[in-house]
């Protein structure tokens, strides 16, 4: 019994979220996959699903769509333990998540578009260099949290976990390197070593 | 009697959601004015309060601080009428919030950083173009979605509407133009008369 349909593609992080919950709840779901280097995002009949041209979309039954992963992560999470009951624990929770798409993503998963898929950038380029000073701010962030923590909140997995997992598993091919994130590194496997937890790596 | 505390500036759309809904909420804070362009979000000190160096930061009684203002908003909010008790509409909110941090802000707040206060940039500048271009496209999304709606989610002002509001009632300073937007000019319209709604246009 399907549910849940999901537009995505498995190159992105940001879909790599949603599919990773779904998987971890053991909840059924379609795939339909979506490329956007062939423009599928920007066509007039997938911008009656998302006005804003990007994936993911969850689209539930009966035909309500929610574009934007991290509120996806929400929905589907909200009253499940990838999510909690506490107030704090769940500012905590969405407060990572923010941290993801505004510090994170916008450097860590660009820079590993640039370099892995457009190759309109070269290691070496001015626009790729100030995203690695940048990505490796935010990693920098995360590594002073994990300093004492085996995950982002409340010592479990949580969609905090799996938001910021999705573009850090992958970050070396953006060019980023862990040696001076032993604590992300440490993190990154204990998530990986989490039954049904899936890679983007190809 | 006080209860927050909250680290923030007066210029900043991100510290003005907070101050907007500590207002619109009748609770008592505490203002404590941080000025960015003298450096002061990188002190050591600073980064205590947040080891990512921005602001706004919100510290409660007990010494907790938090940081990122859209998961402010839903500490504060999460049990008010500001926020909602569907899990669908909840999802919304949070849906717009992201849309915010990652499809507007980025491209609307950044030229009126730059061309009001950095002023490192001029109207012509390929990198204000670029943004103008984006900014003005998170603008298209927020127009089609308010053709029938007054407000972003369930036909009432909740924390997407003033998270949304931030940094839209002041674009102009960064050179936007509300003239084919007609439905978001309404919307600011509707949101700016509401009792005890602030601006941070000086």
């Amino acid at each position: 019994m399907r549910k849940y349909t999901v537009y995505g593609t498995t190159l992105s992080g940001n879909c790599h979220k949603v599919k990773t919950l779904l998987e971890l709840l053991g909840w059924s779901y379609l795939w339909i996959e979506v490329d956007t280097r062939k423009g599928e995002t920007k066509t007039e009949e997938f911008l009656k699903l998302n006005p804003n041209g990007k994936i993911p979309v969850l689209e539930l039954e009966d035909k309500t769509r929610i574009p934007e992963s991290n509120a996806i992560l929400y929905y589907l999470a909200r009253d499940t333990d990838f999510f909690s009951r506490d107030l704090l624990e769940q500012t905590r929770i969405l407060e990572w998540m923010f941290f993801e798409q505004y510090s994170h993503e916008p450097y860590i998963a660009v820079n590993r578009w640039l370099l892995k898929y457009a190759k309109t950038e070269n290691e070496t380029s001015p626009l790729i260099s100030a995203n690695r000073e940048k990505g490796n701010k935010a990693l920098s962030v995360m590594e002073t949290h994990l300093r004492n923590r085996s995950y982002f909140v409340g010592e479990r997995l949580t969609i905090a976990d799996i938001c910021l997992y999705a573009y850090t598993h992958v970050a070396e091919e953006g060019g980023f390197s862990f040696d001076d994130f032993p604590n992300v590194r440490k993190w990154l496997r204990n998530v990986a070593a989490y039954p049904k937890l899936i890679s983007i790596r190809e």
